[in-house]
């Protein structure tokens, strides 16, 4: 059994159906129902395919095949949840895209064409988003023993609901499958979320490095009072506070060369958030994002001096706590060879380019050698409906990703060191 | 039956153990399980003074003594209901000062020493605060009717739960309670949420006009994208937007003479709030208030100047709907004059004094003549439980109440004609 690439499209206009918004994108936060229709989905479409459904405590979902009882796994996948109001892309097509790889890598083993050396796993990691339940990349990082799998499972939405509940009232108990130790490869495809490849026409991105990221959860300190009657000199206004820390984070990023520093702060809660009350307390996120470790730190420097200068301005107190950072990390360059002599070799344009973004990949390529390749995104747009990868780039990145998968069952990577990339800096609240 | 001022103070202690909070204040907002315990205590405390306790459609509460079938009342009230984690005095003191005050006058009455001219009532208006259900001054306004009942009722919480279920389930099924045309005189009593009278020492604020208010609704559209990949220059981030309006609101007030001009943003909602997305939406409110019409008229123009400059530098696109607007409005200048007399009759020193924030005699001054008394408050702290009027001011206030309500009781404040205050300018969503 193999597949065409009209079943690939097929198969993922099939799949956008699950959570699909009227805005013509999808809607399935994970955990969710929606989620949850799309795993159930994609189960039968593993089991149809002839692979065996497996899903582990943290709701990883996993389909295997082996050629050979005990060997360890070549892991191809990405992840089928999706932000609030998002594309159809990010994730679900890496996901769909190495199903397909793997299967028509399992017909060139049945027919001969390799002599594996490894068995082939398909994988859907469970929460890459965060949105609902955080942190983000929970499946990965539970599955590569970053984060305590109890914690991830206590972990509750705003709505008080536990990840462990969410699983459990959705697709797949349990089963016996793959850990990190039956895992020897891993490979993994995504759209871009920037425009690079778009605007200098390449077709494929091999991913050679991460973008150093600061992240930290800020909580403005005010004092409640009437939003009539006190003197403005008298105000302690968390909510002003807040708003002059985020403008002086996007302000940032105009003291350095353009596409130095990316700043963002998206998530804020006031309290008490009424009509007539001055807020006594803000809570948001905020990140500073860099392709150079250098202007990362000064940027984190002038951050610090500017919260200073909030608090003086709003008589505010601010706490800037760093939940997680990480410097500027590599990919193995030996997975990013192998990536480009399969470009080359089905004569795909191709270009070394960093990841913003995080992946489920950067949590594996810790551990074990790692591929990660990049299809164009149409104007870079991410976390949007709107989002969109052409056709033909999507058909594209599956017979790449299929030759990769060929490549790493055959053995054509070494093993090597792997470099701890992603650092928590502290316990998360 | 009359009352002393120890048993003032101490059914002010038994009252504000209803919703009391760790930091020494109360949170009963309207319809909660606290605000429904204190006004069951509250109907108990009437029906124990000879009062007859009854609630209209809309939760107003009232306890009533007839002197004559028919005659309508002279009522005195306040709320009861509070803002979250705020203070014990703001509302709850006037409500119970009026019940004081009143049963005094009731005494008066029985011995002879008036000959009423009017019945008399007490009342706790529902849901002053606005902070559960929007919009704030509920009861008031439909009592005087510039809010419909029914739209009242359909209100809903953040959770979704109407004013009509948050009151099915507590204190008190709808009796035959007084209306609008039942009523002769009002008078209401407050504590002051401001500076003034402390800082000129000075016992008794004679409060003569609102301070004119504009109120907005601010909605911020950007569009969603990822936080981390998305260039600096493709983003529009509608918290970004929003944060510079906020700053730019307050910064506003520095082109001004000091106290000319109050601005704030207190309730903010972000979409989707999510710590990697960049906000498609943030709705706000946006409040400017000044003594001076030509000064709030002038903050105004330059209000939708910076708004227009905050679209350019965000990206976004901003709807700011007037809800609300009023001038300086004047409270009667008989009734103050009545309460300047009433004041030196008792030897108590008085100014007379504006408001900044709206209460239920701002609803009630357009129908019937009106008095409105204000005593201090320490270091003008309000909706914060440190909010603290000193026990020799709240019972001089109470005195002064008494004999305000004993005088408009002798019919001593002419009819006259009223003027409307409040202006709703759109339909609230």
């Amino acid at each position: 059994m193999t597949t065409t690439d009209a079943e690939f499209l097929s198969d993922f206009e099939i799949m956008s159906t699950h959570g699909a918004t009227d805005g013509g994108g999808v809607d399935r936060q994970a955990g969710t129902a929606a989620d949850h229709a799309t795993r159930a989905w994609f189960g039968g479409w593993l089991r149809e395919h002839g692979l065996r459904e497996s899903i582990d405590e943290v709701g990883n979902q996993f389909g295997t095949r082996e050629f050979a009882p005990g060997l360890p796994y070549v892991l191809v996948g990405s992840h089928l949840d999706s932000q609030p109001l998002a594309g159809r892309y990010d994730g679900a097509y890496g996901v769909l895209a190495g199903a397909h790889a793997a299967v028509r890598a399992i017909a060139a083993v049945d027919e001969g064409e390799i002599e594996p050396r490894f068995n082939v796993a398909v994988v859907n990691w469970f929460n890459e988003e965060g949105s609902r339940f955080t942190p983000s990349m929970m499946g990965s990082s539970v599955f590569t023993g970053k984060l305590d799998p109890a914690t991830a499972l206590a972990t509750t939405d705003p709505a008080g609901v536990s990840v462990a509940e969410a699983l459990a009232d959705g697709h797949g108990a349990p089963t016996d499958a793959p850990a990190l130790d039956d895992i020897a490869r891993y490979a993994e495809i995504h759209i871009e979320q920037g425009r690079v490849l778009e605007e200098t026409s390449v077709q494929i991105g091999l991913v050679d490095r991460t973008w150093a990221a600061s992240k930290y959860r800020v909580t403005v300190h005010g004092e409640q009072s009437h939003t009539g009657s006190t003197r403005m000199a008298d105000r302690q206004d968390a909510l002003y506070g807040a708003s002059l820390i985020i403008a002086a984070a996007r302000d940032l990023t105009d003291e350095f060369a353009v596409g130095e520093l990316h700043s963002s702060v998206s998530e804020l809660y006031v309290l008490p958030n009424s009509p007539v009350t001055i807020a006594r307390e803000v809570v948001m996120n905020l990140d500073l994002r860099s392709p150079s470790e250098g202007v990362l730190e000064r940027a984190m420097e002038k951050l610090a001096d500017r919260i200073r200068l909030v608090e003086g301005r709003s008589r505010t107190r601010v706490e800037a706590a760093l939940t997680h950072r990480w410097g500027l990390v590599a990919y193995q360059p030996e997975g990013v060879r192998l990536a480009r002599e399969s470009a080359e070799s089905l004569g795909l344009s191709h270009v070394d380019i960093m990841t913003v973004a995080g992946h489920d990949s950067t949590n594996l390529k810790d551990e074990v050698p790692t591929v990660m390749l990049f299809v164009p995104s149409v104007d870079g747009v991410s976390h949007n409906e709107a989002e969109f990868t052409r056709d033909d780039d999507a058909v594209r990145g599956v017979a790449l990703l299929t030759d990769v998968v060929r490549r790493l069952l055959a053995g054509e990577l070494a093993d090597e060191a792997v470099a701890r990339a992603d650092t928590l800096v502290a316990a998360e609240a």
